[in-house]
This record gives structure tokens, sequence and C-alpha cells, in this order.
């Protein structure tokens, strides 16, 4: 299937989206409904996940929005007659993980069931794409990290995301259900949740920097110098529309990631200087309950979504940093 | 610590065991008795997973059993003041996990966060010891499997049972609560349920051989060729003994293994020779729901455990299960 191909094959097809008013899944409706399809978007809007109506702003009138919470019965009607399924739904937040380990079960695991048995039961048909997370290899030992690399992870919120891959594979291995995942690692752009600190420090970065004039500052923990991978939330739009339009892609696991590793503190230094305006950063030590679950480095091998799919993030760091703080300069009061 | 002494250290301690009316849990809960420990023996008692207050007939006054579902505050009081829990409560059933996939993740994943809960807020100081398996590792890439190898469980049950390990772990890593894993092999011997064959091929075998007088016989699938190992349950007690009283095991997990993989076809035979009476064995193709989640071969690699803790299984399989049929033939009308 050519590049071409792969966005073709949504025009007229019936999408249903799962956490479709968060960041990464209102990105993808946007796409989807811009590419011709009947998106279905589903969210519960559960306070401080990141479900935001203003994500589809604009868009109202092209994608239908049910708000609904993915466990229980409702599930069993909105997946009959879809063709295609992003599966995004959950939490993110690695700290509320161990705040209340027992939410975080229902949300990234339980959920997941609900999803699979709905579908096995309604419309085993479907081809579902999962948003896996690279946080399930927890802290590595080796560098870049593949698919092989044993499951380590260092949370409760890593266990259940494995747990709800996991389901996944085995619906596909036992029922035959079309389902794969893709591991994300940090996604970045636009319509990110940015009130709080919990869903991942590139948004709060971001929040940090446009609150510059009111005394906010970048606070990297360490000395900064952790490698990690960026991709902007376009790419990985890209990289779900590939799964969920190829063959290629079933019952697979595929690392997402980024051109090369960055620093974290290069990171800051360079949302500093595209925000502009005083914006700061400032190294501190790291609070102990996140220096306990804190991995190091971490960087993907991602060769075999590129092999497989032809998938390569195509948006530069800083081209992608620059959009994503001209969107904040103008929808701030939707998102602070 | 040497062999006598991990025997020594359970005199006198308090030790709470789930799952204590069940298979693994009863064989381990006298052994504690017998060494001079305070057994606290909870089991829920759940109807067709395996406890049966037969298994400790004879240690009424030697054990406290307290009918209790680990999902509940109780959990709360009853780790209080305990030095060691023996985590041993969940259920087996590969098959009754892909028809219910909910309570198969209420008994083997919820279960294990009210457990680990419950000693995070009441007695942050126990040592735990959690019964895993080596349906983690599903169908294997290499043989023998050691620990590094990839996790790919091929049912629902595979995977709860990863979640229930993964947490133990990261309540050690996060909270320094001293917890470790043995991933058990087939375990089989006095005391298992074989009243029904959702629990492993091996209590199954054993009832077919019993009941040979009534025309029952030994069904293999496919060939009978796959090759697996096997722990006499004294084995799998002795195992549990050393992680529990020995430092070097927290944090850590475990496999078990037999001391050579035998072919289920040579343990038919095998317990027929030494069941007499008639027993026999046919090979069945294989019913589809069980062809899908078979892992062909399965052996362990052992020298982790064999390192660490001085463990390596004793019972030879001939005697291992000439005592096993002699026990049911004295007891069989508590097991069928």
């Amino acid at each position: 299937m050519s590049a071409a191909d792969y966005r073709d094959f949504y025009r007229g097809r019936r999408v249903l989206v799962t956490g479709a008013l968060g960041f990464i899944g209102s990105n993808l409706s946007r796409a989807l409904a811009d590419l011709g399809a009947q998106v279905l978007a589903v969210d519960s809007l559960l306070p401080d996940y990141g479900g935001n109506l203003f994500n589809l702003a604009g868009y109202e009138d092209k994608v239908r929005i049910n708000i609904a919470d993915v466990r229980g019965h409702a599930m069993e009607y909105l997946v009959r007659g879809q063709d295609i399924l992003f599966n995004l739904a959950g939490q993110v937040s690695h700290i509320d993980s161990m705040v209340d380990p027992f939410t975080d079960l229902e949300i990234n695991c339980r959920s997941q069931l609900w999803i699979l048995e709905a579908v096995r039961k309604s419309n085993p048909g479907v081809k579902i794409v999962y948003a896996g997370t690279r946080q399930v290899y927890g802290k590595p030992m080796r560098l870049p990290v593949d698919e092989t690399h044993l499951l380590n992870p260092t949370d409760v919120n890593g266990i259940n995301k494995i747990s709800g891959e996991f389901y996944h594979l085995v619906y596909h291995s036992v029922y035959g259900i079309r389902a794969c995942s893709l591991r994300l690692t940090n996604t970045y752009g636009p319509r990110q949740l940015i009130k709080h600190n919990r869903q991942g420090f590139i948004g709060w970065f971001i929040r940090q920097v446009r609150q510059a004039v009111r005394g906010e500052e970048i606070q990297l923990f360490g000395d900064g110098q952790q490698k990690r991978d960026f991709d902007y939330v376009d790419d990985v739009v890209d990289a779900l529309l590939r799964a969920g339009a190829m063959e290629a892609a079933d019952g697979e696991v595929f690392n997402l990631g980024g051109e090369a590793p960055v620093a974290l503190i290069d990171l800051a230094k360079m949302l500093v200087e595209i925000a502009g305006r005083g914006g700061s950063y400032r190294l501190v030590p790291f609070p102990p309950e996140r220096k306990k679950i804190d991995i190091g480095d971490f960087y993907a091998d991602t060769t075999k979504i590129r092999a497989a799919l032809g998938w390569r993030p195509q948006v530069p760091l800083r081209d992608g940093l620059a959009r994503t703080i001209d969107y904040y300069r103008e929808h701030a009061e939707h998102y602070l």
C-alpha cells in the first residue's frame, strides 16, 4: 500500500475513536474527517484526563461526538458497523497510578476487556489499533530499545498498559480479531492537556514557558541530561493511519520514536528560545517519588515500523515545538 | 543460609498463606505448621477453584483457618503482625479466563492490588512470596526458557498473572516491600483438584487413571510428544520456603522447573503403569479452542534459583506420581 493509498483508504470508512476528545484522539479524529471518514468520536470526559470539547472545535459537524464510558454495554452498540477502531482511551499519569492503583486498573486494563468483548460479540470484523506506550519497557537494559526488549514496567500505569496491549494480542491470536499496538513515546503538539503536570513533562514545559510572564520557569530534574525521543502529534497520527489501513500491522506491536534522541536540557533550551518572552529553565533535585520511577535515558528503535508500515517521523523537533507554542498562544484560554 | 537454616527460620514465625485450602497452599501450610510456624490460612473457598477443607484435615488445631476473599478490607486486618505472606490465591484455568475474562481479572489481577495495598498500609515490613506461572512466557522462542525470555501470554489468565507479578515487583522497587515471585511450572501431587479438567492436565490424568474401572482413559491432544517439566508439590513447597526465608529472593523472579523435560505420552504411560487396574491412554485430535492457546514444548531453565536459593527438584517423577496415586486411592471421596 503506497503512501497515497493508506490515506485514501479512509474515504467513506466508518471509524470509531475512543478517547477522541483527548490529545492524540482529537488530532486523529480531525485528520480522519479531513480524509473523508465517518468519524464516531467517543470520550468519557473524565475530569483531568485530557478530554476537552474544544479539541474538536470547528469539527462538530464533521464528526459525531458521543460521550460514553468505554466500560459498559454502550460499547456493544457503538462498535457495530464500524470498519476501524482507534482505541486511545486511557489515563497516562504515572503518579496518579501509584496514588490510586484501582482507578488506573479500571481505566487502562478493565476498560480494554469491555471494548474487546464488545468487539468480539458485536463486530469481530473491525480492525483495532491500540495506543500502547514505551513505558512498558521500564528502565532500558540497552539502547535503542526494540520490540524484543524485556518488559519491566516501573509503575502501576505501565503494568496496566501492558495488560491492555496483551489483551488485544490475545484477542487477535485466539479470536482472529485484527488488532495491533503502537507503543508511543513522548508525543507533543496542539490539544495536549497542559493544566497539570501529571500527563508527561512536555506539555508541562510548554505551559511553563507560556507562563513565563507570571514568573513560571521550566524545572528539570537532576542534571537534565536524560535523553528521550519526541514525536510531533501529526507524525503519531500518520502512524495510526498507516496501522489502521495496512494488513501488515495485524497482530503486531510497533515502537514509535523520534528522529534522534534529545537531552531534556536541550529540549528546554529550544523551547525557551522559540517561545521568547523571558522563558527560562532551572535544574532542581529529583523529588524522591519521581526518582523511584524515573527510567534515565530512553529512545526507541523504530526499524520495525519503518520496514513494515513505511512510517518515519517527518516533523523536526524545532518546527513541531514552534507550531505547538503558536497553538497555545492562540488558544490558551481553553487549556489553562 | 544453609539448608537447615531456612527451615529453622520458620519456627515461631507468623505466616499468612492466601489460597491456603488450595493445592499448593495446603501442602505449604502443613509444612509450615510442621516447622513450628504460626500459620494463618486464608482462603475464599470460591467454588471450583480448588479450595477444599479436607486439604487441611488433621491440621485444624495447628493452623488458624480464616475464610475471606482477598479482595476487600479484611486483608488490612489479616496482614497485620505477619512476618511472611505466601500469596497463592488465584484461579488457574486458561479456558475459564477466555470464557469469563472479567472474573479472571478480578481474581488474578485486582485481588493482588488489594493484597499489596493492604500490606503497604498495614504491614509494609512483611516479606511476600508470590506464586507466578510459566504461562507468562507463552509459546517459547527458545528452550529451555530462562527469566529473560520475552513475555508473550496466550490467554487472558496469563496476562492477568503477569500483572499480579509485576504489581509485586513495582511495590518492591517503589515502596521497598520485600516481594518476589516464583514462576511455577506443572505442579502435581496430593490435594490437587481433580474434579474437572480446567486446572491443568496432570490432575486430570490422575483422575482418568483412577477412574479406569469406570471406563475413563487419559486423552492426549495431538501426538502426545509435547515436552513439559513437572514438579512434585513438596519440591515447590521447598522452593517457597527458601524464597520466604532468604533475602537473596527480594525483588527477584525465579523459574521453577523439572529435573528433565518429559513428553506427555511418556507421562501418561508412566501413570498407567504405576496405577495398574486397567488404566489406558489414547491420542485424540486437538480441540480447536485448546489448540489456539497451546504452547507446544515448554521447559524452564532453573539456573537462577539453583544459584541464588540453592533449590533443585528432589523427587523423581516416578516416585512423585506413585505417592500421588496412593494419596487419591486413599482419599478419593474428598476429591471426586
